[in-house]
């Protein structure tokens, strides 16, 4: 009989080329360890709540009031919530049409785009539009959506950093997109060299392919550097010579763990620009309630901001974000609180501030330890991060890449754990050569 | 200049192909309207809350429970929360590997899967297994990830039913392959004839079309039929003959309005049929926590069981769910309280009976109040609907779809401006031929 076409040899040769690491064979194997009753820490995905980091007070019970909006009728409800959580709820309850239940504008609710709209107001110093703001459960699938609506066949690439985070290989290869890399300069603290760029566009070119986009992530993940306005500059200049998108994922903004080298957005520095460029490159910024002193990830809300594009693409992405009808409410709300958190005089302030300053404090502490820890190793050189994690695998040096999530009480044991399986090996196999670069 | 790549011209053309009318013209026009002051009853899409349906209680007290963990320690928790609300609330925040915030295993949590399972198995009477169970972002999620998988190209056709609900006919355009319609029977129940399935298949094969799926939406949408065990008996054999894999969106199995047609899963009957085609037949069966009488539209819960897949498709379908990493968790919670809800003697028990049982049973009541409204209507025919909705335009006769959700007390008026409106509009043009189905 014919193969069915869901056996494995008729699927979608798309789906079967896809690969995704981050959830690949190691952590396959790390996860049968497990089963069989070994300890593992698992630092291959951002997952931070999975390892111990509390969530933030404020916005999870302006939630859990938004979920059980009866309570909000109970004369006992100030007995468990704060009188700005409860005024909180009431006014995101608000901007819904019916609840937390109710589908809402698959765009995400008018009244939490308009704060975020604000919030990037305030952060660039430049309006936002909530029109051209999209809701979305987590930054990825954005960035999916973004992804397909603008590959069109196997001819059409998008540029992409290496190292990089694998979401962006994974979606081109499943949108039958052809992926084309550059590669972030470590000597320069993981910055990007324009003239390789070039060099990698005209190679594309050279082989057919039509280069349509470009992904920065910025912080970088896995790299940690912020690029700085001089850079992004040349990279806007570069794009607009080139006539590329650019997918800027800014998921990263909230760690930042020096003080030297702030984040700043690609729309700013488009912005600061002037005419022509700041009304010609096509930018979409991607942002998250993942990352950051929130993280939380397990809720799965998102946004992306459209600059300079024609409103009739901006109705055809509308049209496709309605297929899935709304991106999760719950969620949504989250990203209200994320731009609009309890201001200086709020009754919840102060715990607030304690709680994400105590967050990114221990982050800044743990990327110390993770450091210090592995360039104690033999043969290994770790550079500090300036925001977000770490290095993979790259020519001739071999790259790790780790997040520094685990608890911070756990962490001298792990770095000495690396450390002596990392001197054991170096032992027995350093004649062979290589060695590593955190 | 070139266009560039988010410029209309250059977009993917099966985002430009795909049609979306729940979210189309008309609901835009209705939106510009509602904006202008119009009241509108939105009946374009089936979202009860936003209509007034209540939540129920419980689930939400325990996924408001889940969201704010903190106030299980709360020694007032009790004045606010009941006992058992509690308790389940640490029943799942235990599943979990880090709360709500955290990201799940990819395919959700396993101890919500296999409490899918579990109703299943009472369900059909036939063991299932939680491993062939992902949960997703709603049951659209679920069938978009099932279509991509299954579509290599143009050349491979979906058969669909006729009228449909238009996430199908969206998700195949969007992945580039070819839907195959077949017409709904609305003489016979809106059941399926298999002479002309089998047309349909010829049809497309003759003009070079694979195809590769079957989609049936039982209960029906917009047709609100339950098909009859031999009627999906025929189904399967013809799946099997033809080698199809069957794709049954069961999302309206909750919303049954009269009790000589029960609602039977696919699954159940594939079973029942025996060896060979029991082990045969590839099925995938969808549900969801949008629908019924939770109506959790906004929360994005749902899930896929897969039959008879292989393993080595199954872990390809895992590895492109792993892409957006997991399924919002609040809403994992919502499908595990659906399969699980309160058990006689729980403290909880009669309040979510009482509630359950008000909506569904006036949900009933609109069913019929509707069906007599359009029936008392000048050259309007409607039948009762069985489960959910409504119809569509085909041929010759005209046909309208609407939801029956509209708060009751609101059904006789707008069951009467219905009237006036379509009889003043008979009146004027009837002449010109025509009538219309409900």
């Amino acid at each position: 009989m014919a193969p069915k076409a869901l056996d494995y040899e008729s699927l979608n040769e798309n789906v079967k080329k896809t690969q995704y690491a981050v959830r690949g064979e190691l952590y396959l194997r790390a996860s049968e360890l497990q089963k069989e009753g070994k300890k593992i820490i698992f630092t291959n995905v951002g997952n931070p709540h999975a390892l111990g980091q509390k969530p933030l007070s404020f916005p999870r019970q302006v939630v859990a009031l938004c979920q059980a909006p009866f309570l909000l009728d109970d004369p006992n409800v100030g007995l468990l919530f704060p009188a700005d959580a409860i005024a909180r709820a009431k006014h995101y309850l608000a901007m819904t049409s019916g609840g937390l239940g109710a589908y809402s504008d698959s765009r995400g609710i008018p009244g939490i785009r308009k704060e975020v709209a604000e919030f990037i107001g305030r952060r660039d110093g430049y309006p936002s539009d909530p029109e051209l703001i999209f809701l979305t459960d987590g930054a990825s699938k954005g960035v999916m959506q973004m992804l397909n609506t603008i590959i069109r066949g196997p001819g059409d690439g998008v540029l992409v950093p290496v190292p990089q985070y694998p979401l962006y290989s994974a979606a081109i290869t499943l949108f039958g997109g052809t992926l084309v890399p550059y590669y972030l300069e470590e000597t320069a603290n993981w910055g990007l060299d324009v003239h390789d760029l070039r060099r990698s566009v005209a190679q594309a070119r050279a082989n057919g392919t039509t280069v349509r986009a470009m992904v920065i992530i910025n912080p970088g993940n896995p790299t940690g550097q912020c690029l700085s306005a001089s850079n992004l500059k040349e990279i806007l200049t570069f794009c607009y010579q080139e006539n590329l998108v650019l997918l800027g994922d800014e998921v990263y903004q909230q760690n930042i763990y020096q003080d030297e080298r702030p984040f700043i957005s690609s729309r700013k520095v488009l912005m600061d620009m002037g005419l022509p460029i700041s009304k010609e490159v096509q930018l979409i910024s991607f942002h998250t309630v993942s990352k950051g002193y929130w993280g939380e990830c397990g809720q799965r809300g998102g946004y992306f901001e459209m600059t300079n594009i024609p409103p009739e693409s901006v109705d055809e992405i509308y049209k496709v974000a309605s297929i899935s009808l709304s991106p999760n409410v719950p969620a949504q709300i989250f990203m209200g609180l994320m731009v609009n958190p309890p201001k200086p005089g709020d009754i919840s302030y102060d715990q607030f501030v304690r709680e994400s300053k105590g967050i990114l404090e221990s982050l800044r502490r743990r990327a110390r330890l993770m450091t210090d820890g592995f360039n104690s190793c033999r043969n290994v050189i770790c550079n500090f991060t300036e925001a977000y994690w770490e290095m993979k695998d790259q020519k001739r040096v071999f790259h790790l890449r780790t997040t520094i999530l685990p608890a911070e009480e756990d962490m001298p044991a792990i770095m000495d754990s690396f450390k002596k399986f990392n001197d054991d090996f170096m032992a027995q196999y350093e004649d062979y050569g290589g060695y590593s670069r955190m």
